[in-house]
């Protein structure tokens, strides 16, 4: 992030290096008040689209997770960065990084690592930290999960999510049940997601521990479509793999229903989410100038996800992913399907039974048990599987099987007659089906960093520059501030003090400041992005009507008197998305300049 | 809990162990979509309470915290259990709650490790798994921190915080500045925390990974005084220690105000609190027949802890711990400021400048320098110090000072001439002060363990049976269910859907249901606590006037026909508290008995 706004954000308190008081603990970040409450709205708003409205279901699943899980998910395996530490001073480096910074390459990750090796030793490449030479030193995979043990004593492995996805997935067995068995229906959870990055990046970039909003939608994918006429006409900026490769620069501008039509986004499903995440992104305040849908290299995507886009954000000249969108097919389903003990498969009722032949074998035991002796068993087991498999081979009056495995495996011949083939025809209701998933995957502290770059703004208001931050209401951690506009009158401190405490009755956040210049707490406001300052003044209190006060709007720093009576449910309206020229409209704009001519 | 409600609770989505497909993992629930829908009301509910109304903030900190944060807070150390494992089987065991349950000992941890295994040997308590006596076998001091590795390499060791209340007091120094260094101010925090319990408990009792919403009160203790006038005619039953060691079971039946004018509450600060919780858990659905606040025996608060509270509610015949609140003085900050580089003090200003007298020496290095050679820097130093502590000794004519420490310590003497001993006058304007600290701590599990078991109620609808949770609106998983009277007639069917969908954009969390009988969909709501069942029927459709539905409120099964038009502002006021009585005498109640005569 820009200087400026890296400096606002600590000293104001949106975030800031975690255990500043012990030398600090690299990809750790906290969120002060101001951005703990800012991540809260964007969860929020998140919630409110990607749950409620979509009819969705929210779970919160634990961090810790035990091994078999990631067994399962492969990422036990195959979680893992390109190591590569410094003989002399012992900093650890990525590889990969080191490797693309010196050459053409693009994606070093995905070289073996004795290339990356011969590639370090090639280029002369040395430690970014002492400058000692990285030739001949091992590259490694590192596995990115934090390992722990749970319990004492024969303590089993477990880990700390990489994902949150994992924690929707392990319990599907019991979702589909809460569904009633009944596709498509979508899951999300909020929360932590760890990765033990090798080189954590600064700001909220590349943390080791980060919040994640999670989607995995369910579905039969021969039936389900998404409702995707409500998104048609969003308009969307694609970057597709083509214009990528084709290399010059050229984006797609379209809408949703051509992108899907015309094939460029190949699963409808994955078009539905990025036309109701590119709403949603513009509903909290992304900058659609500085906003892409960028889809995935061949290259670059998982070999089980058939479509992927990514939503990137440009920060500081930079482009960064703050979700992704992936069709993963039935990858994840399937591979706990064949790890986990329970079913992970969805019985789908036909509209009408169906009758269908099935082959079967009823092998002769009597015969097969002097035959083969020991291998009896083995050998009826593999009858059977080859008469679901290739029931032709039963035509001839002998058949062959063969039996164990590798060097044990032997080739039996049993006369077709001993093992009593035939075909059935069986009436079926339905059949099991794995469900296939489309996970949009959000990024929250990347979506909280790019909302702060966009809204970081400096102008000038009566002659003084002003660093504010132009925050959607729903967004801002504050919903508005109340000042009285002087400290030193007995009547203003406690009405303004009451005017606080009924607006968070009323559910509004609410800063309270006394302090300094009314034109300086204004400017305090301003730098946090509160949306709404209320300043209690004589005016309002000594006239005959109603006691009114002063709302002024942020950006605009224009100003409206509104009844004291009126005000929570006026500044709630403009938390909903109301319009601040319609108070201007309903009571008149202030013209006194109240900012620059009055001191405490 | 009750057997039924277990069995509803993972039958219905509420809770349930994690990770069934592989085995289960003891002490990790996973929230299913109503109870994570529960549980995110709870902490809302919290939040408006104890950060919004309070006016205090809210910070987010990780939950991955590096080892020196836990070597100040003494976690390290000291949060351990007393381990015994089973020489035959294997299985761990908290060594204390086998010698309670088989003595008449009530708080075994107390004891050391050594009294604790003779206590076994000498009532030969053997293996609650296996029956294998435990005689002789050693008694461990279990740490319950989840231990992890920091990054790749020379990894620093860290630790998944066992409180969320590290993440405020390690960042504190920055915190201050955010309330402008003014006391008093309360940071809040909800999130996960962690202990890696010996013997996690069933339900959300004792797990591994859980819930808290904490609230540090950073309070001036000579100056700052709580709002107490807010909350003391607030009714609160307390069990006040010394009713505890009479055994007579009395109960105070008393308010916070008298509580705390009589000095059973010995903080005001801790009253102010408890007086706040008992309005805040009346409102989310706590039964106050089946709750209580106990005081902390002497025995059983930490050390620095002046007074403690717990607020304990009923379930199952069981009292169980579900907030605690504690005067912790300035142990936290101050153990900070040990060990950490960052100052976890406030300068205190004065009202007005204090002129001090303080005692000074500057020694003569010329004298001592020769005189002493090494040791004249200590000697120097060491005067300095007994400047400070006692310029009563420079009275004489000669001081003593000893430097070194140990068997290398050595006592020189020095005129007091060559010291320079001076007594100035200097002006302070205030003073470096370390907070106390009063920490309202929640378990939100065990929160929402007692709303389910405080509102699961069994009663009989037309005749038949019905199980119902009679959950707060704010607090119930859903705000309404929305249902077509029957699914096939093509005119409810779009027409329910798009209420659903009008409601879910207003903002509230709306199941839908088509599937079974009405009065079967309204069972299955019942379960879930639903206050709130809307029902589109061919009344309302064809109807001269405006579209209407009925609105069927969940404990009294009365119905009031609404029209569409008002709905989502209708049942909105009912979470924000409103009264359903409201609506029949707005609208008429429904005769009909719509639950029970038609069927799909």
């Amino acid at each position: 992030m820009a200087d400026g706004l890296t400096e606002l954000a600590k000293r104001r308190g949106f975030f800031f290096g975690s255990n500043g008081a012990y030398g600090g603990t690299a990809g750790f970040y906290t969120f002060g008040p101001q951005g703990a409450a800012l991540k809260r709205n964007v969860e929020d708003a998140w919630r409110d689209r990607f749950t409620i409205r979509e009819g969705n279901r929210e779970i919160e699943a634990p961090t810790i997770m035990p091994e078999a899980v990631f067994e399962a998910s492969g990422h036990l395996e195959g979680f893992d960065d390109m190591l590569v530490e410094c003989p002399e001073c012992g900093e650890s480096h990525r590889a990969d990084h080191l490797v693309e910074a010196v050459t053409d390459i693009e994606d070093a990750e995905a070289l073996p690592g004795a290339e990356v090796e011969d590639l370090i030793a090639d280029n002369e490449i040395a430690c970014p930290s002492c400058g000692t030479p990285l030739a001949g030193e091992p590259v490694e995979a590192f596995n990115l999960m934090f390992a722990t043990d749970i319990g004492p004593g024969d303590a089993q492995p477990g880990y700390l999510r990489p994902e949150t996805a994992q924690g929707i997935f392990v319990e599907f067995p019991r979702l589909k049940e809460y569904a009633r068995g009944n596709l498509p229906f979508g899951i999300t959870q909020i929360g932590p997601a760890y990765r033990n990055e090798i080189s954590p990046r600064g700001g909220l970039l590349r943390l080791r521990e980060f919040t994640q909003a999670e989607l995995e939608q369910f579905i039969d994918p021969e039936e389900d479509e998404p409702p995707l006429g409500s998104v048609e006409d969003v308009a969307v900026r694609l970057y597709p793999a083509t214009a990528q490769e084709a290399d010059d620069g050229d984006y797609l501008e379209t809408t949703i229903g051509e992108a899907v039509d015309e094939g460029v986004i190949g699963s409808p499903w994955v078009g539905y989410y990025l036309g109701v995440a590119q709403e949603w992104y513009e509903r909290i305040g992304v900058d659609t100038d500085r906003f892409r849908f960028r889809q995935h290299l061949a290259g670059e995507r998982a070999h089980y996800a058939a479509d992927c886009w990514d939503a990137e954000s440009e920060v500081d000249g930079d482009w960064i992913e703050i979700a992704g969108f992936a069709y993963r097919g039935d990858y994840d389903l399937s591979k706990h399907d064949a790890h986990g003990d329970d079913s992970f498969t969805v019985f789908k009722r036909y509209d009408e039974p169906k009758t269908v032949e099935r082959a079967t074998v009823d092998p002769d035991m009597s015969v097969l048990g002097p035959e083969f002796g020991g291998d009896a068993a083995a050998v009826a087991d593999a009858l059977e599987t080859l008469a679901e498999r290739d029931p032709d081979a039963f035509d001839g009056e002998a058949v062959q099987v063969t039996v164990g495995e590798g060097d044990a495996a032997e080739t039996h011949e049993v006369d077709a007659d001993v093992a009593n083939f035939a075909v059935e025809e069986v009436t079926e209701s339905g059949e099991h089906i794995t469900p296939h998933v489309v996970e949009p995957s959000f990024g929250v502290g990347r979506t909280v960093q790019t909302l702060l770059a966009h809204a970081y703004e400096v102008d000038e208001v009566d002659g003084e520059a002003r660093t504010y931050l132009s925050l959607e209401p729903e967004i801002a951690p504050q919903d508005a501030a109340v000042f009285p506009l002087v400290t030193n009158d007995d009547r203003l401190t406690p009405l303004a003090d009451e005017i606080a405490a009924d607006l968070r009755a009323a559910g509004l956040a609410v800063a309270y400041d006394d302090s300094g210049s009314i034109g300086r707490r204004y400017r305090r406001q301003d730098e946090v992005g509160t949306p709404f300052c209320v300043t209690v003044d004589r005016d309002g209190v000594e006239g005959d009507g109603p006691d009114t006060v002063t709302v002024r709007e942020r950006d605009s720093a224009a100003q409206v008197r509104v009844p004291a009576a009126e005000l929570a449910a006026e500044l709630a309206a403009l938390r909903a998305g109301g319009e601040f020229e319609s108070l201007t409209d309903r009571y008149g704009a202030v013209e006194t300049n109240v900012e620059t001519t009055t001191e405490t």
